[in-house]
């Protein structure tokens, strides 16, 4: 290896392992990486990367100039796996996820493609201290999966010094055994035990199977072998190790090809995306629910999830419409996520569920998700102050902020039902992580069932020739903006409204426009922290823009507590009468326009 | 009640199970909730506040008359309880978080105040599906901590159905037992095998003890018992219901109150933070190492805790220096910030260090942690693309908004080591969550030894009369802003440097003279993606303001990959060349500011 960095001494503890794997289990065919019918080989300890590569490269799939490229600026042989590589699946590195993942592509193998595809996860030791990875354990066996083969290399050395469980292989088998998983113990670099435990795992039906393998880190060289202070370092004479490896060698080894099968396919009707007469009442969590069935009636590919909330997010109508293609991933936020990164690889569209405050729980998954260029639809409900009774433990208030900061995220907060049922519709074929924010309670209707609305865009409610300050609200906030303009007109202040649904992207245009027309007065209300939302997105719209309004920021600054809704609204200073007040104080402000 | 909410049904099946221990276990002085014998009460299941609210009632805290305030604006009484309540330790509500909170407060109980108190948390079923539970298993087992004390509340029934493993009580004794736990069962409604188990729990010694209670959702009114569907909802005729459980009754129990005792104080010496040279090269995260190890010898009530990478963090500098002060995480981000939780209830100054892209994973605790009021120091190195060649799993891009986006929280930034040992030191007494960016690579010290860093403040680094352009930046980023300013210097254009340690709170004047000194330019660059970081915090400080600079934000917009950091930094177009040409562009542009 050219670079001066890397985790040589994880991958070499793991070499016998995948040997094995590579030479006779797996099959894959290195040409057709999108072949339905080909495995899955998921590296969860994903810093084994030389491991990977030179699995690759034994395939013949990654030459030898390109594997000296490693962790060199333009390679796609990063220093951890990434779908940059047409081999890799989901992007691994931070631990306890890979395995998650698995269960993800083994949930689609099983019960949606319905094809005998399995899935070889590799996983290190210390990363079994991650709770995501019993999430994993749990939902594997609770589903029966038994295409996922999970190989835990105990090579007892950390990053910093010992695992918990040193080579105490019991420890580890017994976990498993007790989360209903079949457990194998072995030297894993004993190749015929290693061969064996494989063969084992394929006749195992029921349950998924993990191999518990005793290795060494470093294995094969004497000056790092299972000693400590060794990890994530290059070594300091590779051609010694080379040589006491058995010198250079081009082994190639014929990977096997999967054979051919067509992935099962859910026959479906017409897509008639749910409308609402305007006026009435409608929750756009209920909206969501009924938008989700009514997508899972059009589309064969939409899957849904769900973490035990069901009745709460409205997931449940699509649970009971299309159980075949429904989840319930129990209070397992994590492997919610993750169940999701995992059925988007075999190009399901998941939309997965829960309050949003609790996708806080999977941030970590999230991000990795944007890496893993995954394309999955998260619904948070619950959003905010205006949920009420619960208290604060159950209002998301970052959530914005959160997934606005997600790499090439799109944030929508929509305020009725019809343009929650639209933008779900549009959810389904959009790139990337699509995080949708919906309202517990309802709020009326006020777009018509044919109106569009484009990610990306926004709404200007109302509007005159005479405004003088813009209110920029969405969701709830929309409507505390609406009354809010009611009672400026009654006042003789005249008031422009926009609906900024589309938190990211946003429709800087738009803004700009009615900042300007409206005499650089602009007032913003979210039901979020001050930090990161709503507030912030509208700044930025402006930040290098010739005209760069006043901006004042309404948000929940205060820690709230229990209470009705409009009382959790009003002590935090974004309704109505509070939003009216800004407006008033804001216009009877000097002059607010800027000059280029 | 008079609320018509809550979750009454889930409070039921646990009454018995703590019925008895309130009159019999339970060592409490309601009277002195500070007391440091005082045994701890944690309710995983928040959601059963009334039970706890009860039992508060029957202990003699709390009067009918507030009880009825439950869930009622400006009541103490939440939905899910919080320390706002003086005998609640911790804020829940958010599930599988009470059990690593015990766990937090049991490290503390046995390793640092060394005091016989005990911890009891009431675990739901449902919530044994979320992976920070098996941390928190896992953790108390490696301790030996048979001082907590875990009683799940089998009710069988979750919020939209069955739990995975309905009454199968050994589900959760085996797995329990698998990871070295003492697991008694028990019918939940049994009071004298109730009795029993905690007298069981209380012989247990080396490993901690859960009770494996099988108890009825809703026990005692037919209506409900052991019915699915009435989670989360009132009763529908509460004056039935009472009179089915015995009428009206004012139980009063005698909590017994602990033995006195005296928690361990660690001896100290002197409080002397490290300092640098000028001009030297350090990184950050190694000046945090060696100011925690400062602060640890000057302070005994400073502890830390590290999630298996205090070699990089260089927590290893404590962790060497202060054994008994310090706790190994392992890989169990969401058990490691839960611990620090449990550690500051005892009133410990805890400093939780790991990589800062990986404290997402713990973002639920985060949040929690801020509604628990908890006063906790986090420290996440290795941020932004400026990592290198480890590519962008390793990468903290998002952690700025994320942190931002906390109530009360503070985010600082320091670019030197004699920056970060001020700040470190500032951080021990600083109330809430406390977060620090440290970077990887050594930087120059800039800063001489004596000079002081409030929290709150920032560094004008380099200024004259004639500025043309204002340059934020902090951390790596500020050195690049002073690297571009030299070269735009000799190209005849001065820029004023500033330099924002402290992202929040944020030093609104010294930006909004800047700007002012400047034309109204401003340039801000992070190693962060664009939203809810550096650049969004500067924009918010000129939202309101009267004048209203042209903000150009230089920040990470595409996905990263593996590189070396000087590659990196240039990709992202945030190193001094970029900046340089960024601060041209904006000075040959029209003149920025903006009028009144």
């Amino acid at each position: 290896m050219k670079t001066k960095s890397g985790h040589p001494t994880s991958s070499m503890s793991a070499a016998d392992l995948m040997a094995v794997l590579l030479a006779k289990y797996l099959h894959y065919d290195f040409d057709e990486p999108e072949n339905p019918n080909n495995d899955h080989l998921v590296f969860s300890k994903g810093h084994a990367s030389p491991l990977l590569y030179s699995m690759f490269k034994a395939a013949g799939a990654v030459s030898d100039e390109e594997l000296l490229t490693f962790r060199t600026f333009g390679s796609r042989l990063e220093g951890h796996p990434t779908p940059e590589i047409p081999w890799v699946d989901v992007a691994t590195g931070s631990l306890g996820q890979g395995l998650p993942y698995g269960v993800g592509i083994a949930l689609a193998g099983k019960k949606l493609d319905r094809l005998p595809y399995r899935i070889w996860v590799l996983c290190g030791d210390s990363e079994m201290a991650e709770g995501s990875m019993w999430e994993a354990f749990e939902h594997a066996a609770f589903e029966g999966l038994d295409n996922i083969v999970a190989v835990i290399d105990v090579n007892r050395l950390g990053q910093r010094g010992e695992t918990m469980h040193g080579w105490d292989l019991d420890s580890y088998a017994n976990r498993a055994k007790a989360f209903g998983w079949h457990a194998i113990e072995i030297d894993g670099h004993d190749v015929e035990a290693t061969d064996r435990a494989y063969a084992e795992a394929l006749e195992t039906t029921g349950k998924p199977t993990v191999i518990v393998a005793k290795t060494k880190k470093g294995k094969g060289v004497k000056a790092v072998e299972d000693k400590p202070g060794f990890h994530g370092k290059a070594l300091d004479d590779p051609e010694q190790a080379i040589e006491e490896l058995g010198g250079v060698r081009n082994i190639v080894v014929d990977v096997a090809k999967p054979k051919p099968g067509q992935p099962h396919v859910f026959e479906t009707g017409k897509l008639e995306l749910p409308s609402y007469d305007e006026g009435d009442e409608v929750a756009t969590r209920k909206a969501y629910g009924d938008a989700l069935e009514a997508l899972g009636a059009g589309r064969g590919d939409v899957v849904a999830l769900d973490g035990e909330v069901s009745n709460s997010t409205y997931a449940e109508e699509f649970a009971k419409a299309y159980p075949d293609r429904y989840f319930e991933m129990f209070i397992a936020e994590q492997q919610l996520v993750a169940a999701a990164v995992g059925l988007q690889v075999r190009k399901w569209k998941p939309f997965a569920s829960s309050f949003a405050a609790f996708f806080t729980r999977a941030y970590d998954f999230v991000r990795m998700a944007a890496i893993s260029r995954a394309n999955i639809k998260l619904c948070g409900s619950h959003a905010g102050v205006s949920i009420g009774e619960d208290g604060p433990s159950q209002m998301a208030l970052e959530d914005l902020a959160a997934f606005r900061a997600v790499h090439g995220s799109t944030v929508l907060y929509p305020c009725d039902g019809n343009q929650t049922a639209k933008l779900v519709g549009e959810m389904a074929d959009r790139d990337g992580i699509v995080f949708m924010r919906t309202t517990r309670g309802a709020t009326p209707v006020i777009y018509g069932p044919d109106e569009e609305f484009p990610v990306g865009g926004s709404k200007v409610v109302r509007s005159s020739d005479d405004d003088e300050v813009t209110i920029v609200g969405a969701g709830i906030t929309l409507h505390e903006a609406l009354k809010a303009a009611d009672e400026l007109a009654e006042n003789g202040v005249n008031a422009r409204v926009i609906d900024l649904y589309s938190v990211k992207p946003v429709d800087v245009e738009t803004l700009r426009s009615a900042a300007e027309a409206t005499g650089g007065r602009v007032i913003v209300v979210e039901d979020h922290w001050p930090e990161g939302g709503l507030g912030d997105t509208v700044l930025d719209a402006f930040a290098d823009s010739d005209e760069r309004p006043r901006v004042i920021k309404l948000a929940v600054r205060d820690m709230p507590g229990s209470g009705k809704p409009a009382e959790l609204l009003a002590a935090a200073g974004i309704d109505a009468e509070h939003i009216a007040e800004a407006a008033r104080r804001l216009v009877e402000s000097p002059a607010q326009a800027s000059v280029r």
